[in-house]
């Protein structure tokens, strides 16, 4: 019965548009963007909207300690996990309308269509508003107990303590233990999002099967040359920092390009001193960020660079030191789900893609601990965090379609 | 008969080393450097004091109109041109008690030598302390003809006027070009300087023979690319700036190093934007400054330059333009003047070495209307404008002894 239900059953793209323009008024920018910063009051009276959908619509809905807003849709059969979905809706300063806010309400949306037809499925579906995703990630860090509880960890330019913040949004800094959850919970967590990339425009599909999120790694390197004169120290006698860092630019984009699979590296910040044209520079500082969705090509990238470090030392006779600034762990999505996504794109005769998600997402938190998949639809240009981020309305019910679909399949999976 | 004398005539390496420390009393400072700055009370002190010795000498002194300090001890033969030498005693904000200050000291401790023994040349000998030469150099430009006559290009931070500069040490800014001198003045320069950089200690020689004032361009380059998020941003998508810039930086190093001769070529100043460890760079600006003796070198060099940054530009998708911001043209020493310095090295059995000098010197502005010579003495590894700038005792009176039999023998030559 469910298989003939499949076929018929579809979001109703109409009012997703009309759902998504209504929350875009909250902190509506005046090109069409959204300021909707966490915690503040545009945040939490976004949250309240989403809250009262989630009512209208019988949710049973809580907030958890770490101040995450989850809407209930009943199943039949209350004595298994859940399966769940959700997003944030809070933005950067100055952000679009999709990235987030997409996956929280086609979550709703999904919720209104199998109401509309008065479906249950056999699993409770959790739809989730994660707090923070755009600052400390705490709501999807909490549920997965992996959210540090020292509250220093959390100091704002705007002196605000988590604290506050958390009892803001309805949450608790105290019991923030209590929000963590287990695949006991929830078995399975599918998430629908904006790329932020311009991968699926660029190869003119419709729909992005995420194969994970990619871990990172961020290092600074030091380059000590010797500062001289221009004009009187002949080349054969520099020891020149910025020629030196200028070669491990280029080792970086080459090992990145060149290593197999899609990881990323890329020399951001580059600082040169003293600076000035008539000077040999003495003194070059740069990041290098890798991401990929292996840990293992990482450590290998990583590897790859020190080995490099200390030819290119040799070679201009400078002294090259890195250190390590950050490290976050990739997680990969679970691969039956993403089987479930591609049968679902082929019944839905959508184009599609496997392509890792190079952005963070609450996604990466909840895969720490239970069964995970993405969904992507394209962003126009790549661009995102931004006023100008867009996604049509059909690409978005594309989006909420095949995240539907994927509940039917996994209903009867787990 | 001057034969003879040529083998007895030697420099007073005390009193040379008295008269360089007497001269580096005004404007010392605690390190054993000096601050005597052009158009300064210092550098009319120090300007006084020079006049005195002149005068004990019995030497015509003038100061022209660019306010050139000229000593002239007087030859046998007063229809002939000149025989010239000389330097600067304006020093840079925490200078050495070397630069430009040997060559006028030295310059006087030859007349001073010439006069203990009586001699006189067939040519009047004019030794020249400059004005501003580490600034405009106003002076030695005005010899030359090469001085610009408009007021507003010797602007200065301090707001004094060159019209006041000048009246501040006896010129008279409205007959500048009353200073102009010509071959029918001065029939040949020569002058003698540390070095200000490591080769000659480097290589173990006492005296450095210039082959001439290297020539010098100074191009400003701008590389745009496109600001992207460095974890969505696939490699192949990427247009980095820094990527374009830092193959750029390797091909000038490149070309520098490779081309016959001895160029050099600096990037210098280097600016990246944004210069966000997570962002991939946007935009970079860059200076590249390129210095030789022959001009054919440079005009290629640049050219090359200009060829390799449209292939960098094609190969990494970049915009990346060029702008001439400095171009000063070489002065090569006059052949026979490097003959005669060698010759008189031989005789002296004093090691020698032909180089460029990479810095610039009051010879390159006179050498642009008379024979011209240059001679080097180490300077203590490579330091110059700096309070540590260092030359042996011994190393001076060797330079100076050079100078002094140089002159002996440019007296039959001219």
């Amino acid at each position: 019965m469910l298989k003939t239900l499949n076929l018929d059953l579809a979001i109703d793209q109409a009012r997703l548009s009309k759902t998504l323009d209504q929350l875009a008024q909250v902190g509506k920018l005046p090109e069409g963007g959204v300021r909707r910063i966490a915690f503040s009051p545009e945040d939490v009276a976004a949250r309240e909207l989403v809250r009262q959908w989630m009512l209208d619509l019988g949710m049973m809905v809580e907030i958890d300690a770490a101040g995450n807003l989850i809407g209930v849709y009943a199943g039949k059969n209350s004595d298994i996990p859940a399966l769940a979905t959700g997003s944030h809706i809070d933005t950067v300063p100055s952000g679009g309308r999709y990235d987030g806010a997409l996956g929280v309400i086609a979550g709703l949306e999904m919720i209104r269509t199998l109401d509309d037809h008065n479906i249950r499925l056999n699993h409770d579906i959790k739809v989730i508003v994660f707090a923070d995703e755009e600052g400390t990630m705490i709501g999807s860090k909490a549920i997965s107990g992996t959210a540090s509880l020292k509250a220093s960890d959390y100091r704002r330019t705007d002196g605000q303590s988590i604290q506050e913040c958390l009892a803001n949004i309805g949450g608790n800094w105290d019991k923030l233990a209590t929000a963590r959850q287990t695949p006991q919970n929830i078995a399975a967590y599918v998430e629908l999002h904006v790329e932020q990339g311009g991968v699926l425009e660029a190869i003119g599909r419709e729909i992005g099967v995420v194969e994970g999120v990619v871990g990172q790694q961020r290092h600074l390197i030091k380059v000590t040359g010797v500062p001289n004169h221009a004009g009187t120290t002949p080349m054969s006698m520099r020891r020149d920092a910025l020629v030196a860092a200028s070669s491990l630019v280029l080792a970086v984009e080459d090992m990145a390009k060149h290593y197999p699979g899609d990881p990323v590296a890329t020399v951001g910040a580059f600082q040169v001193w003293p600076n000035a044209a008539n000077i040999v520079p003495g003194y070059v500082e740069m990041t290098v960020d890798i991401r990929d969705l292996s840990q293992t090509t990482i450590d290998h990238l990583v590897a790859q660079l020190r080995r490099k470090i200390e030819t290119i030392a040799v070679s201009t006779r400078t002294r090259i030191t890195i250190e390590r600034m950050l490290s976050v762990q990739p997680t990969p999505a679970t691969p039956k789900i993403q089987d479930v996504i591609v049968e679902v794109c082929q019944q839905l005769e959508l184009s599609d893609s496997h392509l890792p998600s190079r952005a963070s997402h609450d996604a990466q938190e909840i895969g720490r601990f239970t069964d995970m998949g993405m969904i992507f639809v394209p962003s126009k240009e790549g661009i995102s965090h931004s006023e100008q981020e867009y996604t049509t309305p059909e690409q978005c019910a594309q989006g909420a379609n095949v995240l539907l679909k994927t509940f039917l399949k996994l209903d009867s999976l787990y």
